[in-house]
């Protein structure tokens, strides 16, 4: 947690802004030795962040005045479009995908995604992900999130729509024959795969819809690790 | 698992290769459905890669064939070296370090470091993690691993050494005025702090002793986001 996210409403009042949420007074208590008159950073969800000082300590809450404002990170020109994660990594993945500050993601089903991972609680959780890698990476601006349930319509009907000479759309695939491009200059759009990968029909039909095939390497890597590894590599 | 990884004695016989090790027989149970005559890819630790062929499976075994021999991917020329992580969190670093190819890795001391970590018994399993990101990658070359208990011995008697103008150490630091670089072409050393960072004695005493402190841009990464990130913009 790199700033604490306020909602709009708990700062409602010019001169003092409360942390009131149980997760943040946990975590501040835990990890940072906060004493009044200390600078805390805050975000305000889809606002400014700020400096602030502490005025005030209890255990319910903490009340901060507002000092000076600071930037907000800007988004990577980047749209991600995963094939739904496992619940038991789709936290991770999110608020990676989060922090490390990708304007859009969709969440597209996939032969080789369970079902069953469509029903999982976790997918309840989305904004509270968000939150966490927005509250890492120090940004206040929550991603755009959809999901699509069927495969064959989003790759037909929706895919080509994002997809232009300007702003090409690179799918991962360990058994392309291109490499995926270093520091582009432009938008992009990119798709990763389930574990296990897309099947060869999924991989001709995003091609078929203006996908270029890209490996990482000979290397196999985790979701995770692919989704940093590829934004570390195609962005300036 | 992309690869199940056999010790040299498992595979003394030529004809006759077992699987025996009960969480690689589990793994296999639940994740592949196996059947006689199927095809499994196998790496020998530090040794080939072989497509094998699978002759017979029990409970307790899974009897192969070599068919053919495959390339072992190359290892990055990279040598990774990280403030000590949390207990919780090395397992996973460490796995992505290794799926990742890096060389060598070398586990230092830092003040954010706390020393409890060094107690952990989690450092005890280092060599399970090794496996884990070998059969993750598809590579059967363990990286050389060190640990330095004490930063500043390390980084004024060690480091140095490991340092010339065709091997370049980069420091990863948020408040860097340089830029990581994109696709270098050379052998070189990156450092990756603690949660929280190193503080400004640390940074002074790596850039006094030949480091070049490089930013990320403005957002705050997760120590195991940091890597594959930088690791994905640094290799060509």
């Amino acid at each position: 947690m790199n700033i604490v996210l306020l909602e709009p409403s708990q700062t409602a009042c010019a001169e003092q802004w409360l942390i009131e949420n149980p997760r943040q007074l946990q975590h501040l208590k835990q990890h940072v030795q906060l004493n009044i008159g200390d600078t805390l950073k805050i975000g305000i969800r889809h606002g400014q962040r700020y400096l602030t000082e502490v005025l005030n300590i209890s255990e319910q809450r903490i009340v901060l005045k507002p000092i000076q404002v600071e930037d907000v990170p800007e988004k990577l020109p980047v749209h991600l479009i995963l094939a739904l994660p496992r619940p038991k990594v789709l936290r991770r993945i999110i608020m990676d995908a989060v922090t490390l500050g990708v304007e859009r993601i969709s969440l597209i089903h996939s032969y080789r995604v369970d079902k069953s991972y469509w029903q999982s609680p976790f997918l309840q959780q989305l904004n509270d992900y968000v939150t966490l890698g927005l509250e890492q990476a120090g940004d206040t601006v929550e991603p755009e999130i959809q999901m699509y349930k069927r495969f064959k319509p989003f790759v037909e009907d929706v895919l080509p729509s994002l997809i232009s000479a300007e702003k090409p759309a690179y799918v991962a695939h360990p058994y392309a024959d291109q490499s995926m491009p270093h520091a582009i200059q432009q938008t992009c759009t990119v798709i990763v795969g389930p574990e296990g990968g897309f099947i060869p029909y999924e991989i001709e039909l995003l091609k078929k819809n203006g996908c270029q095939a890209m490996c990482l390497g000979n290397r196999i890597l985790r979701t995770e690790t692919a989704i940093s590894y590829i934004l570390g590599r195609l962005i300036v």
